[in-house]
């Protein structure tokens, strides 16, 4: 049994520190500068973009973690993404990494990097410089919001989680934050996402989590772009005492479902939360042939720029989300497939059905809903999570400054 | 040697003749049946859409081409495009072409139907029934204009345009129209196109006019949407007495030539009236490992939102372009990598140069510009033509009705 706590984040769980400031790197004067600690040294897993083009704090983080998989600390960025910054760029996040380090009296390689913000920028070492001290002050253990939102660049809300799961030997946390906003598709965006736990946990979890990662980050899609910049990481630290391999096969079960709980909500947070959007839509391909075909055929959907302007314009336009999933290269039989939203059916066997368009159109006006289409040539299904494209999007795009 | 003609289309090759009506297809009263018919059976290239989900006409062309390779005549209607309708929508098309047959004296099978418009309502048999007869007699030598305004739908401008090649022999012809606007991508789109020639064309010279069709049609994107009801056909009636294979290997290059610049004049004309489209953005990608490769990028990044609503925005935003480039999968490697607005260098090996920012602006603030990303890891080069991302575009696809 797992519940959701109240105000939960990062520093929900036994053992994590957390801070927020202001260190003057965005023009807005907003918090641009966030560190997590663990008290003690954290397993590590993490997974970055697949982009081939990626920045100075990706490469680090590989590089650290390429023979480590603890960490201690992450000190995160906002304002700057230190990408396409070249030797110089890669040299900035070493030495903010180092400084973080020394300041916190940790051993070598033990703090990773995150940046998020404008690219081609170098980062402003004097401000991260002045910062880091100040956020290693600023350390405390009820920091789960400050941390949220220093993280945030063009984000409106707040994301951040925790849930508690009660085992046999006591009760485990697990805590999550994220931003997102803008350039949010499948394979990451620029998303940074830090989920801690004080549950003690093996290495080969790490399949487990990037499998999490596929059905929630990675099923997201605001417009199909994939940054420079994203980052996932989760540091589990074992302070709650309890182990993942001393829990109960039910407990552990628990255990997976909460992470997935954590991980989706943060996923949908992005959506909800994607660059001028209005609504969130579910896009669920039922019996396909395969999970692969499914979350393919959905996620395709979901960047369909036709199809999520009829969402913005609360028109069920069945047509755009049939034509876009027979354009998505997966397999599908026209004349099979059903088609619905929310509960009312609007196609059978690929052809329009006579609905009630009253309740049709109550469907597409709501906040949040789903869209079903039942390809009926196997067992597979898979969701992706997508927003609608409205003028805001074209506004905060086109204005945004280089 | 060929010349651009003046308001020259689909007519202007000798024995062509076209007409377009008002059927009351369309709720605007705009035309929306158009007939083009060669006076001898014509040799038929033709290419269809990949998506899966294929409109009945597509389904009865590609019936009728199967067993033959030549054609009489088109027709086409817009405002409905028979998509989604089942067998009933087969056994519509086929009867339009019956029909068609019948009032002409044709041959059965030798007419070739198309249809563009809202998916999903069974095509208005009594308006077409009633428009066959009225565009035969509307029929004349001189009606590139009105065939080329009744394929239209949310089109602002006529796409027609019509080349002679001088050879020894004789001049010869190539006319052509189309229509696109929304849902326009790569491997084509609600996209149809239509080329004559009075040239006599051998069977295997399908090949070079699919090839064609890659750099042209398949080379644009609006939005990257594949529509069911994409079709390029082309006509080659031979009626100059010209015979290809009869021509030099000089005459046959200019023909060639000639043949590109129609399809691609017709490509770009589409981009440019994208819906909602304010400027035309060559991507061309150079000093790639392969031809594919690069083509494959530079409709990648057509594609990306940011990039496109930065476009409208006419920011030179470099960052975007780089990183859907990363991002589209194919090879390149950042450090090496240079990027050009127009004349102006903005990247050298991955990194910002200190550009002359005025400079810069004027070419992103032109109608039509070229941006050009030189991978500097191989020898070929592509390109592909997109529009920027507007307000507009969301008014339109918003606004749309199903």
């Amino acid at each position: 049994m797992y519940t959701v706590l109240e105000k939960g984040g990062v520093c929900s769980p036994k053992g994590f520190k957390a801070a927020g400031i202001c260190a003057g790197i965005k023009v807005s004067g907003n918090p641009d500068m966030a560190l997590l600690k663990s008290e003690k040294a954290a397993r590590c897993f993490a997974v970055f973009t697949t982009n081939k083009v990626k920045a100075a704090p990706v490469l680090y983080d590989k590089a650290v973690l390429e023979h480590a998989h603890f960490a201690s600390a992450v000190i995160v960025n906002s304002g700057n993404a230190n990408a396409c910054t070249g030797p110089e760029g890669y040299a900035d996040s070493e030495r903010t990494a180092v400084l973080t380090e020394e300041v916190l009296g940790l051993t070598p390689k033990s703090v990773l990097v995150c940046s998020t913000g404008v690219i081609g920028h170098p980062l402003p070492m004097d401000k991260i410089e002045a910062g880091i001290p100040r956020l290693a002050e600023a350390l405390h253990d009820d920091a789960s919001e400050e941390f949220g939102r220093a993280i945030l660049t063009t984000d409106l809300a707040l994301k951040s989680i925790a849930v508690e799961i009660q085992t046999e030997k006591g009760p485990v946390r697990i805590g999550g934050a994220c931003k997102g906003s803008g350039m949010i598709h499948p394979k990451m965006a620029t998303m940074l996402a830090f989920i801690t736990t004080d549950v003690g946990m093996p290495i080969d979890f790490f399949a487990e989590f990037r499998a999490n990662i596929s059905d929630s980050f990675n099923a997201i899609t605001v417009d199909g772009d994939t940054s420079t910049n994203d980052t996932c990481i989760m540091l589990a630290n074992g302070m709650s005492g309890i182990n993942y391999s001393d829990m109960t096969l039910s407990e552990q079960g628990e255990f997976r479902a909460a992470l997935e709980l954590v991980m989706k909500h943060l996923a949908k947070c992005i959506v909800r939360d994607g660059e001028g959007a209005t609504k969130l839509i579910e896009l669920k391909i039922e019996k396909a042939e395969s999970h692969e075909e499914a979350l393919k055929m959905a996620r395709f959907i979901g960047t369909s720029n036709l199809a999520k302007c009829a969402m913005f314009g609360e028109d069920p336009n069945w047509g755009r989300i049939l034509s876009s999933a027979g354009s998505s290269e997966c397999q599908m039989v026209a004349e099979h497939t059903d088609l619905y939203f929310g509960d009312v059916q609007v196609l059978a066997g690929g052809r329009p059905v006579d609905c009630d368009r009253e309740k049709l159109h109550a469907v597409v006006r709501q906040k949040e809903y789903t869209v079903r289409l039942v390809l009926n040539i196997g067992n597979a299904s898979a969701s992706a999570f997508t927003c609608d494209l409205s003028y805001d999007y074209v506004k905060i795009n086109a204005e945004y400054t280089t």
